[in-house]
């Protein structure tokens, strides 16, 4: 189905509550105010719309394939990524310096909103690449950096992260691949990586694969893992890279999803070893992952909120093209399209106010790292820096745990059609399963939640998101609308039920972790439904205003009604959700593990 | 992965909650008490477990194959009917004086259940020759019921169910297909079926279809609607079935899920027309199809309660068997056991938790319909058939719904590995997406709950279900252990979350229908889940009793965990719910319809 850039919410996110107005007075900004993002935002749709939309399902229908090591990708997808490339938008958040446009994550995350909404698959491989750029910026020596950098900026080569192996999954203390130094500085690596994503295509000339591995004596655990640079080509002579590397694609994974996406079992060192080059110490090899694993993590967030814009869409077409039974309330005598039955909007409201509140939050997290990183005042800098590392794992766990139910939802409207492969729904749901998994699963996400961002602070940042949310209640309490005060009702129940969660966890945390994690899950899935309802919160006191001038009316309308549906349908729920977390761990210590 | 028929659950719930042995003191139902049940699941758990499930992955990865008009079943398929038939597994509700056994429903539920988690695909092919026995029963003549119902449960014939086409989806009163008598009391008929479950394959010999189509001159609507026999093969002269009618497969969809399941279009009369005979009178057809269709959709809700049970089993082995990462609560220096991470015994003890509540439920309703047909007070019959006719839509509706859940959380235990076909949790979640849609979608059950189950007797059998469930709560107030207190409370509010939305249903039903049929889903939901928490509570409560005895120690325990957590994760939500019932339509209202 065509796929439209919803460009029009994501300027009203950016420009009404994430401030890129601000954002483009710190120094390296000053291009990027909101013209420049309506000029930028515009040029991506018309890539994602025209060149990169019309290829999601034929890569679904025809996905990678794997030929004797070498894996072939979908018809059309190398001449795609050629267009991406040239069009710059490998670089868009990369600093000028190495070739790219050193544009705002709030720009670059609309942006790539667009291009995982029009193929998700294909979106991965930049996402990667994105990764690999940022480890090696972050502690790339200026040789790594001026030889990886611009070639994968301007689409030469790609990149990949090599984390996950056959016995280490989420537990990267298992990790076993070792990593001999050969005198030269440089190291040869033996091992094999399962789950690499884009980990062996034809669509660039070389892979630069960041892997972790062990040098041989390194301390057991986390703290022995190093990260290096296994290019699959190695330069010659000459200095082109066309020496081919020990390391080769053995399989490709049979999916439920992202068929597009060859997701790579690589062995390193079959024969003497696969040739890498350190990144920054050895030893820290884990704490330079989780730069690459953060900004992913973020990314993978924005793939949930571009997933669910997409289902939605194909949802809504279907409604009002479908024609089926009369009215319920008795308006018309002959069938309708099904878009004018309640229970069809229902579900049509559900998946906007999801898309819309997640999206919200995802754009308000990269404005927060704008500010960590550009603001002017330090002060600003660190509370900013605070609140993007507390908003991370629920850009990727809430934003994704959604776009499943989004995605299921938006089969549903289509009934017995949405179950045919054809009809493209059913792809949005198993594109979508991937996405609370890879990255760090949910649960992972709400460890980091309540360890790193929860209780290493006491409750500091939770705290101070919670404040902020009761300005936000002054302001609907100010406004006077039946629709304002309804979701000041709604916001404030939730915002209670938050301080609740967070007094447990920071509580009980030592007291009883088994308790605490049981519950981390849900503490994350209220802690983003409230950020994402609050912004939403925000979003109608904007509209309400804009009313006022007569300005925009049907999408200010529509506004208010999205913030009004998200507050009585998602965070009503949250109060009976703060019990199951506080009170709903004594089920578990009962149950019998035998039992299960 | 290997299926274990969860007998002894079933047991306790037929034995226990739906007391079973005072279904076997009826007429009729003499020889099938407790140890009848018992012998008979475990010979059905024998088939099951060792014929139909290994087949379950192989139907996925070789589905039903098209060609020229033949539909070729999966390999292994064919043998599987014919032990299912020789074990006289289609006979087992159907009456004895056609071949049948005459058990309960109750037991040929719990049997349902195991063949449907062994292998869903393989199942459909008898749940679809049950409704049309059913309908035969019902309103065929005789001589049809002699001719076409014993050929069918001997497996020699299948049958099917036509009602859709494709501009008449969920609303029947578009169905075009037309009948023309032809003076010898045979018809002609004319049109195209779509969505038609095994309707066409190897498996048995022939196949009666069950076609809705219009008589020439017939009222408008559903009530020109008329029912007819359609046999694949007619009689020759001999009377063998050999003739082939004109009625044939011209595709095959290509489908998410259910891939073994041919979903058949069917082209009548491409020729001269195919031969059908009416069913019981012109135009009452439709109501005949609900006879079918009211079966139909309490088989599909049990198939909900199967996927779930099987998804669950098979998470649960990978989370013993999988080691990752060391417990939070520091009681190992190792890795352990995925199942002792607090994550993911919440996700396996929801999935768990929603297997049996909404087995309780299905089971319990199928008590109902027992005593609906073989109580021997009329009042009785008349009180459980009026419970019955309620408890269809949520079982159909709930367990469906909550299937999905446990489908999508059984990849989430398996992380990346859930993600990779060859698991085989993929398959169940792909699988479960139908339950929902076909038989009548969700919506359409909760239109069938407002409208028909409540509204039309003024809320009395929702309130008498109130009652019984306050009943329960004087119990549980009696018993006084902390998980019985916590129950209680549980179980208490969703009660009168419950009644709120009745009150609003039957108060606004003229008034607002649009605001009642915008909580027509989550009334539903409410509901399932109020009575699946309230039959866990009595599990709950009759395992109490039993632990004061010592008996099956270990199984009572797990029993008392799983109904607190039930009641403190999924009734704990009802009362949020409620308001987003009562409250949550004025969003729907204020949303423009063109700005979706």
């Amino acid at each position: 189905m065509a796929y439209q850039a919803p460009i029009k919410d994501q300027l009203f996110v950016m420009n009404e509550l994430a401030r890129l107005d601000q954002i483009a007075r710190w120094p390296g900004f000053e291009d990027a105010g909101p013209e420049t993002a309506q000029a930028v935002l515009q040029e991506c749709a018309r890539l994602c719309e025209e060149v990169l939309a019309p290829l999601n399902a034929v890569g679904d229908r025809n996905p990678a394939r794997w030929d004797q090591g070498e894996v072939h990708s979908t018809p059309g997808f190398k001449d795609a990524f050629k267009q991406y490339a040239a069009g710059g938008w490998q670089g868009l958040q990369h600093p000028a310096d190495f070739g790219g446009q050193g544009l705002p994550k709030l720009i670059g995350a609309a942006c790539s909103e667009m291009v995982n909404s029009a193929n998700l698959s294909f979106a991965l491989c930049p996402l990667l690449t994105d990764g690999a750029i940022e480890a090696l910026l972050t502690a790339g020596t200026a040789e790594q950096q001026a030889a990886y950098i611009p070639p994968m900026i301007d689409g030469r080569w790609t990149g990949t992260m090599n984390l996950t192996e056959p016995q280490a999954g989420s537990d990267l203390s298992l990790v076993r691949t070792r990593a001999e130094p050969q005198g030269d500085g440089s190291y040869r690596l033996f091992g094999t990586k399962i789950y690499i994503t884009w980990g062996e295509h034809d669509l660039a000339d070389n892979i630069v694969h960041m892997v972790l591995a062990r040098v041989a004596g390194a301390p057991e655990g986390v703290k022995g893992i190093s990260l290096f640079i296994v290019p699959k080509l190695l330069p010659d002579a000459a200095g082109a890279a066309t020496v081919r590397n020990d390391v080769h694609c053995v399989s490709i994974e049979h999916k439920l999803g992202i068929k597009a996406s060859p997701t790579a079992v690589l062995q390193y060192g079959e024969k003497d070893g696969a040739v890498g080059y350190l990144v920054g110490e050895e030893n820290r090899g884990l704490e330079y992952m989780f730069i690459m694993m953060n900004a992913a993590r973020y990314a993978v967030g924005v793939q949930g909120v571009a997933l669910s814009e997409r289902a939605y869409q194909q949802a809504v077409a279907y409604a009002r093209e479908r024609v089926q039974s009369r009215p319920v309330d008795g308006s018309a005598a002959q069938a309708v399209a099904i878009i004018h039955h309640p229970d069809v909007q229902r579900m049509l409201m559900t998946m906007r106010a999801q898309t819309e509140g997640s999206r919200a939050l995802a754009l308000m997290a990269a404005a927060a790292h704008d500010a960590a990183h550009a603001h002017v005042d330090p002060g600003q800098r660190e509370s900013h820096r605070r609140f993007y590392e507390y908003l991370v794992p629920l850009v990727k766990g809430y934003c994704t745990e959604v776009s499943l139910d989004v995605a299921s939802l938006g089969i549903q409207v289509h009934g017995g059609m949405g179950f045919i492969e054809e009809t493209g729904a059913a792809q949005y749901l198993r594109d979508a399963k991937i996405l609370s998994i890879y990255e760090g699963t949910t649960a992972i996400q709400a460890n980091d939640l309540v360890g790193r961002k929860t209780q290493r602070d006491g409750g500091q940042t939770a705290r101070w998101i919670a404040q902020q949310i009761e300005a936000t209640e002054a302001e609907l309490a100010g406004s006077g609308s039946a629709h304002a005060r309804a979701v000041h009702r709604r916001l404030t129940a939730a915002r209670l039920a938050f301080n609740d969660v967070v007094d447990f966890v920071l509580a009980q945390g030592k007291a009883n972790p088994n308790a605490v994690y049981a519950g981390s899950v849900p503490y994350l899935m209220l802690a983003g439904a409230l950020v994402a309802g609050w912004q939403m919160a925000r979003a109608l006191l904007v509209a309400e205003h804009r009313l006022k001038d007569g300005v925009d009316v049907e999408f200010m309308r529509a506004k208010v009604a999205t913030a009004r549906f998200f507050a009585d349908h998602v965070l009503g729920a949250l109060p009976g959700r703060r019990d199951a977390i506080v009170q709903g761990a004594d089920a578990l210590a009962a149950m019998p593990l035998a039992a299960y």
